[in-house]
Protein backbone atom coordinates (compact mmCIF):
# COMPACT_ATOMS: atom_id res chain seq x y z
CA UNK A 1 0.00 0.00 0.00
CA UNK A 2 1.01 3.79 -0.76
CA UNK A 3 0.88 6.25 1.15
CA UNK A 4 -2.84 7.73 0.07
CA UNK A 5 -3.71 4.37 0.36
CA UNK A 6 -2.41 3.74 3.96
CA UNK A 7 -4.40 7.08 4.41
CA UNK A 8 -7.96 5.92 2.85
CA UNK A 9 -7.32 2.72 4.91
CA UNK A 10 -7.70 4.56 7.98
CA UNK A 11 -10.69 6.23 6.78
CA UNK A 12 -8.74 9.81 6.47
CA UNK A 13 -7.90 11.99 3.75
CA UNK A 14 -5.77 14.64 3.04
CA UNK A 15 -7.32 18.00 3.92
CA UNK A 16 -6.61 21.14 1.56
CA UNK A 17 -3.58 23.04 2.27
CA UNK A 18 -4.31 25.52 4.24
CA UNK A 19 -2.37 29.20 3.01
CA UNK A 20 0.53 30.93 5.05
CA UNK A 21 -1.18 33.36 7.80
CA UNK A 22 1.30 35.70 6.32
CA UNK A 23 4.41 36.30 4.38
CA UNK A 24 6.13 33.56 3.81
CA UNK A 25 6.15 29.80 2.75
CA UNK A 26 4.22 25.83 3.89
CA UNK A 27 6.74 24.48 2.05
CA UNK A 28 10.57 25.31 2.04
CA UNK A 29 13.46 23.10 0.66
CA UNK A 30 16.94 24.19 1.54
CA UNK A 31 19.89 21.40 0.71
CA UNK A 32 18.05 18.04 1.65
CA UNK A 33 15.50 19.44 4.14
CA UNK A 34 11.63 20.29 3.82
CA UNK A 35 10.90 23.01 6.50
CA UNK A 36 7.40 22.79 6.97
CA UNK A 37 5.66 26.07 8.29
CA UNK A 38 3.57 25.47 11.71
CA UNK A 39 0.55 23.74 11.31
CA UNK A 40 -2.94 23.58 12.68
CA UNK A 41 -6.21 21.69 13.07
CA UNK A 42 -7.74 22.96 10.17
CA UNK A 43 -10.06 20.65 7.93
CA UNK A 44 -10.48 22.40 4.65
CA UNK A 45 -10.33 25.93 5.81
CA UNK A 46 -12.33 25.60 8.82
CA UNK A 47 -10.73 26.06 12.12
CA UNK A 48 -11.44 23.37 14.38
CA UNK A 49 -9.86 22.55 18.09
CA UNK A 50 -9.83 25.92 19.64
CA UNK A 51 -9.40 26.83 23.23
CA UNK A 52 -7.88 25.38 25.78
CA UNK A 53 -7.62 21.52 26.78
CA UNK A 54 -8.42 21.27 30.49
CA UNK A 55 -10.82 24.04 29.84
CA UNK A 56 -13.30 23.74 26.88
CA UNK A 57 -11.39 20.88 25.22
CA UNK A 58 -10.40 17.06 26.71
CA UNK A 59 -7.60 14.59 25.51
CA UNK A 60 -10.00 12.82 23.44
CA UNK A 61 -10.19 16.43 21.41
CA UNK A 62 -6.45 16.97 21.31
CA UNK A 63 -5.65 13.13 20.21
CA UNK A 64 -8.15 14.29 17.48
CA UNK A 65 -6.70 17.80 16.81
CA UNK A 66 -3.05 16.51 16.88
CA UNK A 67 -3.75 14.03 14.32
CA UNK A 68 -5.48 16.48 11.84
CA UNK A 69 -2.77 18.52 12.63
CA UNK A 70 -0.41 16.11 11.34
CA UNK A 71 -2.70 15.25 8.32
CA UNK A 72 -1.92 18.72 7.34
CA UNK A 73 1.43 18.44 7.28
CA UNK A 74 1.43 15.37 5.56
CA UNK A 75 -1.19 17.62 3.00
CA UNK A 76 1.56 20.33 2.57
CA UNK A 77 4.39 17.70 1.98
CA UNK A 78 2.77 15.71 -0.32
CA UNK A 79 1.34 19.04 -2.31
CA UNK A 80 4.77 20.69 -2.27
CA UNK A 81 7.17 17.99 -2.23
CA UNK A 82 5.50 14.84 -3.15
CA UNK A 83 6.04 11.72 -0.87
CA UNK A 84 8.23 10.08 -3.28
CA UNK A 85 10.54 12.69 -2.64
CA UNK A 86 11.15 11.94 1.57
CA UNK A 87 13.72 9.97 3.24
CA UNK A 88 11.40 10.15 6.41
CA UNK A 89 10.38 12.91 9.25
CA UNK A 90 12.92 14.37 11.23
CA UNK A 91 11.66 15.79 14.34
CA UNK A 92 7.96 17.67 15.19
CA UNK A 93 7.41 20.48 18.10
CA UNK A 94 4.21 20.93 19.48
CA UNK A 95 2.70 23.77 21.46
CA UNK A 96 -0.33 23.70 23.04
CA UNK A 97 -3.12 25.63 25.06
CA UNK A 98 -3.89 24.20 28.41
CA UNK A 99 -5.90 24.86 31.87
CA UNK A 100 -3.74 25.63 34.90
CA UNK A 101 -2.58 22.09 36.11
CA UNK A 102 -3.34 19.62 32.67
CA UNK A 103 -1.00 17.70 32.18
CA UNK A 104 -2.23 15.16 29.58
CA UNK A 105 -0.12 16.85 26.73
CA UNK A 106 2.05 14.05 26.06
CA UNK A 107 -0.94 11.59 24.89
CA UNK A 108 -2.80 14.41 23.07
CA UNK A 109 0.23 14.56 20.55
CA UNK A 110 0.25 11.36 20.32
CA UNK A 111 -2.60 11.81 17.70
CA UNK A 112 0.17 13.07 15.41
CA UNK A 113 2.96 10.77 16.26
CA UNK A 114 1.00 7.74 16.29
CA UNK A 115 -0.64 8.70 12.58
CA UNK A 116 2.51 9.75 11.07
CA UNK A 117 4.02 6.09 11.87
CA UNK A 118 0.85 4.40 10.91
CA UNK A 119 1.16 6.06 7.89
CA UNK A 120 4.41 6.57 6.99
CA UNK A 121 6.31 3.51 8.84
CA UNK A 122 9.37 3.92 9.52
CA UNK A 123 9.76 7.24 7.40
CA UNK A 124 7.30 8.63 10.33
CA UNK A 125 9.96 7.80 12.85
CA UNK A 126 10.42 11.01 14.81
CA UNK A 127 11.58 12.94 17.61
CA UNK A 128 9.35 15.18 19.31
CA UNK A 129 9.10 18.23 22.25
CA UNK A 130 5.72 19.51 23.35
CA UNK A 131 5.66 23.39 25.15
CA UNK A 132 2.46 24.54 26.81
CA UNK A 133 2.29 28.08 25.53
CA UNK A 134 0.64 31.05 26.27
CA UNK A 135 -1.25 31.97 23.00
CA UNK A 136 -1.56 30.51 19.70
CA UNK A 137 -2.48 32.45 16.91
CA UNK A 138 -6.74 32.20 16.15
CA UNK A 139 -6.92 30.55 19.72
CA UNK A 140 -5.49 27.36 18.11
CA UNK A 141 -5.28 24.45 20.87
CA UNK A 142 -2.39 23.59 19.02
CA UNK A 143 0.18 24.21 16.88
CA UNK A 144 3.03 21.33 15.21
CA UNK A 145 6.21 22.47 13.19
CA UNK A 146 8.26 19.98 11.42
CA UNK A 147 10.63 19.27 8.89
CA UNK A 148 11.39 16.20 6.77
CA UNK A 149 14.43 14.90 5.29
CA UNK A 150 14.82 14.21 1.32
CA UNK A 151 15.87 11.05 -0.54
CA UNK B 1 22.20 45.42 -6.11
CA UNK B 2 24.04 43.63 -3.16
CA UNK B 3 22.03 42.70 0.10
CA UNK B 4 24.23 45.87 1.59
CA UNK B 5 22.78 47.83 -1.00
CA UNK B 6 19.18 46.66 -0.50
CA UNK B 7 19.33 47.36 3.03
CA UNK B 8 20.49 50.72 2.21
CA UNK B 9 17.85 50.95 -0.35
CA UNK B 10 15.28 50.82 2.40
CA UNK B 11 16.88 53.20 4.45
CA UNK B 12 17.71 50.66 7.06
CA UNK B 13 21.41 49.26 8.03
CA UNK B 14 23.08 46.33 9.87
CA UNK B 15 23.08 46.75 13.62
CA UNK B 16 25.64 46.08 15.91
CA UNK B 17 26.33 42.56 16.43
CA UNK B 18 25.21 41.69 19.80
CA UNK B 19 27.12 39.69 21.91
CA UNK B 20 25.89 36.34 23.31
CA UNK B 21 23.93 36.44 26.53
CA UNK B 22 25.14 33.40 27.79
CA UNK B 23 27.86 30.44 27.39
CA UNK B 24 27.14 29.60 23.82
CA UNK B 25 27.81 31.35 20.33
CA UNK B 26 25.91 33.57 18.11
CA UNK B 27 26.14 31.53 14.92
CA UNK B 28 27.54 27.74 14.97
CA UNK B 29 28.13 26.27 11.42
CA UNK B 30 27.95 22.78 11.45
CA UNK B 31 27.90 20.60 8.04
CA UNK B 32 25.85 23.06 5.51
CA UNK B 33 23.77 24.65 7.91
CA UNK B 34 24.54 28.01 9.83
CA UNK B 35 22.73 27.62 13.75
CA UNK B 36 21.79 31.37 14.60
CA UNK B 37 21.25 31.75 18.49
CA UNK B 38 17.99 33.60 19.48
CA UNK B 39 18.19 37.47 18.66
CA UNK B 40 16.00 40.77 20.17
CA UNK B 41 15.37 44.21 19.05
CA UNK B 42 18.37 45.59 19.87
CA UNK B 43 19.74 48.34 18.24
CA UNK B 44 23.47 49.11 18.66
CA UNK B 45 23.51 47.74 22.45
CA UNK B 46 20.33 49.36 23.21
CA UNK B 47 17.39 46.94 24.19
CA UNK B 48 14.14 48.07 22.47
CA UNK B 49 10.31 47.09 22.59
CA UNK B 50 10.64 45.71 26.01
CA UNK B 51 6.59 44.23 27.06
CA UNK B 52 3.87 42.91 25.72
CA UNK B 53 2.03 43.32 22.59
CA UNK B 54 -2.04 44.60 23.25
CA UNK B 55 -0.67 46.54 26.83
CA UNK B 56 2.29 48.73 26.43
CA UNK B 57 3.31 47.90 22.23
CA UNK B 58 1.05 47.93 19.51
CA UNK B 59 0.99 46.08 16.26
CA UNK B 60 2.87 48.54 14.47
CA UNK B 61 5.76 48.48 17.49
CA UNK B 62 6.05 44.76 16.84
CA UNK B 63 6.22 45.37 12.74
CA UNK B 64 9.17 47.48 13.58
CA UNK B 65 10.40 45.10 16.22
CA UNK B 66 10.68 41.69 14.59
CA UNK B 67 12.10 43.88 11.58
CA UNK B 68 14.16 45.16 13.94
CA UNK B 69 15.25 41.46 15.21
CA UNK B 70 15.55 40.14 11.50
CA UNK B 71 18.06 42.70 11.09
CA UNK B 72 20.19 41.27 13.78
CA UNK B 73 19.75 38.29 12.49
CA UNK B 74 21.43 39.40 8.98
CA UNK B 75 24.55 41.33 11.26
CA UNK B 76 25.26 37.95 12.89
CA UNK B 77 24.89 35.93 9.75
CA UNK B 78 26.99 38.71 7.95
CA UNK B 79 30.12 39.20 10.17
CA UNK B 80 30.17 35.33 11.04
CA UNK B 81 29.62 33.63 7.82
CA UNK B 82 29.00 36.18 4.84
CA UNK B 83 26.02 36.72 2.58
CA UNK B 84 27.94 35.40 0.17
CA UNK B 85 28.47 32.03 1.11
CA UNK B 86 24.93 31.59 1.91
CA UNK B 87 22.09 29.40 -0.22
CA UNK B 88 19.22 30.72 1.98
CA UNK B 89 17.02 31.01 5.01
CA UNK B 90 15.95 27.61 6.17
CA UNK B 91 13.28 28.98 8.94
CA UNK B 92 12.20 30.98 11.27
CA UNK B 93 10.46 30.72 14.92
CA UNK B 94 9.00 33.70 16.56
CA UNK B 95 8.32 33.77 20.76
CA UNK B 96 6.29 37.27 22.02
CA UNK B 97 4.93 37.98 24.65
CA UNK B 98 1.35 39.61 24.68
CA UNK B 99 -1.49 40.48 26.25
CA UNK B 100 -4.72 37.98 26.88
CA UNK B 101 -6.65 37.80 24.04
CA UNK B 102 -4.51 39.15 21.62
CA UNK B 103 -4.16 38.33 18.04
CA UNK B 104 -2.04 40.31 15.40
CA UNK B 105 1.00 37.76 15.86
CA UNK B 106 1.10 37.11 12.31
CA UNK B 107 1.32 40.63 10.76
CA UNK B 108 3.81 41.61 13.87
CA UNK B 109 6.20 39.10 12.74
CA UNK B 110 5.34 39.57 8.81
CA UNK B 111 8.06 42.95 9.88
CA UNK B 112 10.80 40.03 10.03
CA UNK B 113 9.33 37.61 7.10
CA UNK B 114 8.78 40.96 4.79
CA UNK B 115 12.15 42.14 5.60
CA UNK B 116 14.08 38.85 4.75
CA UNK B 117 11.99 38.69 1.51
CA UNK B 118 12.96 42.24 0.35
CA UNK B 119 16.69 42.03 1.30
CA UNK B 120 17.30 38.25 0.11
CA UNK B 121 14.89 37.78 -2.59
CA UNK B 122 14.78 33.98 -3.27
CA UNK B 123 17.44 33.10 -0.90
CA UNK B 124 15.18 35.24 1.91
CA UNK B 125 11.95 32.05 1.08
CA UNK B 126 10.96 30.76 4.54
CA UNK B 127 8.63 28.54 6.74
CA UNK B 128 7.78 30.16 10.42
CA UNK B 129 6.13 29.17 13.72
CA UNK B 130 5.06 31.95 15.73
CA UNK B 131 4.19 31.21 19.82
CA UNK B 132 2.98 33.33 22.74
CA UNK B 133 5.43 32.77 25.41
CA UNK B 134 5.21 33.37 29.19
CA UNK B 135 8.30 34.96 29.32
CA UNK B 136 11.44 35.84 27.43
CA UNK B 137 14.73 37.20 28.59
CA UNK B 138 15.02 40.85 29.69
CA UNK B 139 11.67 41.33 28.89
CA UNK B 140 11.90 41.67 25.30
CA UNK B 141 8.49 41.77 23.47
CA UNK B 142 9.68 38.93 21.02
CA UNK B 143 12.70 36.74 20.46
CA UNK B 144 13.26 34.91 16.79
CA UNK B 145 15.55 31.59 16.24
CA UNK B 146 16.70 30.86 12.93
CA UNK B 147 19.29 29.07 10.48
CA UNK B 148 20.34 29.61 6.96
CA UNK B 149 21.26 26.69 4.34
CA UNK B 150 25.50 27.55 2.73
CA UNK B 151 26.07 26.88 -0.59
CA UNK C 1 40.87 11.90 27.73
CA UNK C 2 38.09 11.17 25.96
CA UNK C 3 34.34 11.93 26.66
CA UNK C 4 33.63 9.45 29.35
CA UNK C 5 36.71 10.22 31.03
CA UNK C 6 36.14 14.16 30.91
CA UNK C 7 32.64 13.14 32.44
CA UNK C 8 34.18 11.47 35.06
CA UNK C 9 36.83 13.97 35.80
CA UNK C 10 34.18 16.76 36.53
CA UNK C 11 32.57 14.20 39.21
CA UNK C 12 29.75 13.16 36.90
CA UNK C 13 28.19 10.28 35.31
CA UNK C 14 25.77 9.36 32.56
CA UNK C 15 22.16 8.95 33.49
CA UNK C 16 20.18 5.63 32.45
CA UNK C 17 18.63 6.72 29.79
CA UNK C 18 15.08 8.13 30.07
CA UNK C 19 12.29 6.57 27.57
CA UNK C 20 10.04 8.43 25.38
CA UNK C 21 6.99 9.70 26.97
CA UNK C 22 4.78 8.73 24.19
CA UNK C 23 4.59 6.94 20.13
CA UNK C 24 8.18 8.79 19.17
CA UNK C 25 11.72 7.78 19.56
CA UNK C 26 14.41 9.50 21.70
CA UNK C 27 16.57 10.15 18.82
CA UNK C 28 16.06 10.12 15.25
CA UNK C 29 19.16 10.36 12.75
CA UNK C 30 18.20 11.48 9.02
CA UNK C 31 20.92 11.94 6.89
CA UNK C 32 23.93 13.88 8.60
CA UNK C 33 21.42 15.20 11.87
CA UNK C 34 20.71 13.50 14.76
CA UNK C 35 17.34 15.02 16.48
CA UNK C 36 17.13 14.53 19.59
CA UNK C 37 13.62 14.47 21.61
CA UNK C 38 12.89 16.97 24.57
CA UNK C 39 15.03 15.94 27.55
CA UNK C 40 13.88 16.77 31.35
CA UNK C 41 15.87 16.80 34.77
CA UNK C 42 15.59 13.02 35.01
CA UNK C 43 18.12 11.15 37.35
CA UNK C 44 18.07 7.57 36.66
CA UNK C 45 14.26 7.73 36.16
CA UNK C 46 13.75 9.88 39.62
CA UNK C 47 11.92 13.25 37.92
CA UNK C 48 14.13 16.03 39.38
CA UNK C 49 13.44 19.41 39.70
CA UNK C 50 9.91 20.08 39.24
CA UNK C 51 8.19 23.32 39.61
CA UNK C 52 8.90 26.91 38.61
CA UNK C 53 12.17 29.20 39.31
CA UNK C 54 11.40 32.26 41.21
CA UNK C 55 8.80 30.29 43.34
CA UNK C 56 10.00 26.89 44.92
CA UNK C 57 13.05 26.59 42.74
CA UNK C 58 16.34 29.28 42.84
CA UNK C 59 18.56 30.54 40.08
CA UNK C 60 21.28 27.54 41.73
CA UNK C 61 18.94 24.43 41.17
CA UNK C 62 18.28 25.46 37.86
CA UNK C 63 21.60 25.35 36.91
CA UNK C 64 21.80 22.04 37.85
CA UNK C 65 18.86 21.28 36.77
CA UNK C 66 19.74 22.02 33.19
CA UNK C 67 23.55 20.28 33.96
CA UNK C 68 21.37 17.31 34.70
CA UNK C 69 19.36 17.66 31.39
CA UNK C 70 22.53 18.18 29.08
CA UNK C 71 23.84 14.99 30.57
CA UNK C 72 20.91 13.09 29.66
CA UNK C 73 21.02 14.51 26.32
CA UNK C 74 24.16 13.22 26.03
CA UNK C 75 23.64 9.75 27.51
CA UNK C 76 20.97 9.85 24.62
CA UNK C 77 23.65 10.31 21.85
CA UNK C 78 26.01 7.84 23.39
CA UNK C 79 23.51 5.16 23.68
CA UNK C 80 21.97 5.25 20.41
CA UNK C 81 24.63 6.82 18.11
CA UNK C 82 28.16 6.69 19.96
CA UNK C 83 30.43 10.02 20.65
CA UNK C 84 32.93 9.03 18.02
CA UNK C 85 30.12 9.74 15.31
CA UNK C 86 29.56 13.10 16.17
CA UNK C 87 30.66 16.08 14.27
CA UNK C 88 29.04 18.49 16.92
CA UNK C 89 26.58 20.04 18.73
CA UNK C 90 24.31 22.26 16.98
CA UNK C 91 21.83 24.06 18.61
CA UNK C 92 19.58 23.74 21.83
CA UNK C 93 16.19 25.28 22.71
CA UNK C 94 15.91 25.10 26.43
CA UNK C 95 11.73 25.81 28.12
CA UNK C 96 11.49 26.93 31.34
CA UNK C 97 8.59 27.49 34.20
CA UNK C 98 9.29 30.77 36.21
CA UNK C 99 7.25 33.00 38.29
CA UNK C 100 6.63 36.51 37.23
CA UNK C 101 9.57 38.66 36.59
CA UNK C 102 11.74 36.02 36.93
CA UNK C 103 14.70 37.02 34.60
CA UNK C 104 17.95 34.77 35.33
CA UNK C 105 17.06 31.92 32.77
CA UNK C 106 20.42 33.15 30.75
CA UNK C 107 22.52 31.57 34.21
CA UNK C 108 20.12 28.68 34.87
CA UNK C 109 20.77 27.60 30.78
CA UNK C 110 24.64 27.81 31.04
CA UNK C 111 24.27 24.92 33.22
CA UNK C 112 23.61 23.23 29.97
CA UNK C 113 25.84 25.08 28.02
CA UNK C 114 28.68 25.14 29.82
CA UNK C 115 28.60 21.30 30.33
CA UNK C 116 28.55 20.83 26.54
CA UNK C 117 31.89 22.94 26.17
CA UNK C 118 33.17 21.66 28.99
CA UNK C 119 32.91 17.65 27.62
CA UNK C 120 32.36 18.09 24.22
CA UNK C 121 35.05 20.96 23.49
CA UNK C 122 35.06 22.66 19.85
CA UNK C 123 32.28 19.67 19.84
CA UNK C 124 30.00 21.12 22.48
CA UNK C 125 29.96 24.68 20.57
CA UNK C 126 26.36 25.48 19.96
CA UNK C 127 23.72 28.10 19.48
CA UNK C 128 20.61 28.15 21.60
CA UNK C 129 17.37 29.66 22.37
CA UNK C 130 15.49 30.35 25.44
CA UNK C 131 11.99 30.28 26.41
CA UNK C 132 9.58 31.06 29.30
CA UNK C 133 6.38 28.92 29.01
CA UNK C 134 3.32 28.17 30.64
CA UNK C 135 3.45 24.40 31.54
CA UNK C 136 5.86 21.20 30.62
CA UNK C 137 5.11 18.00 31.33
CA UNK C 138 5.25 16.54 34.80
CA UNK C 139 5.50 20.39 35.63
CA UNK C 140 9.21 20.05 34.91
CA UNK C 141 11.03 23.15 35.15
CA UNK C 142 12.87 22.85 32.46
CA UNK C 143 13.58 20.47 28.97
CA UNK C 144 15.23 20.95 26.32
CA UNK C 145 15.64 20.00 22.28
CA UNK C 146 18.82 19.65 20.58
CA UNK C 147 20.55 18.29 17.52
CA UNK C 148 23.70 17.03 16.40
CA UNK C 149 25.51 17.08 13.18
CA UNK C 150 27.57 13.32 12.71
CA UNK C 151 30.52 12.45 11.14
Amino acid sequence: MDILEKIDALNLSLPDIAPPGGSYVSVNVRGMIAYVAIQFPILNGEYQYQGQYGNNLTLSDGYEATKLTALNILAQIEHYVGFNKIEGLNHIDAYYLAANGWDEAPKVVNGASDLFTQVLDERGRHTRGIYGVESLPRNFSVGITSSFTLR
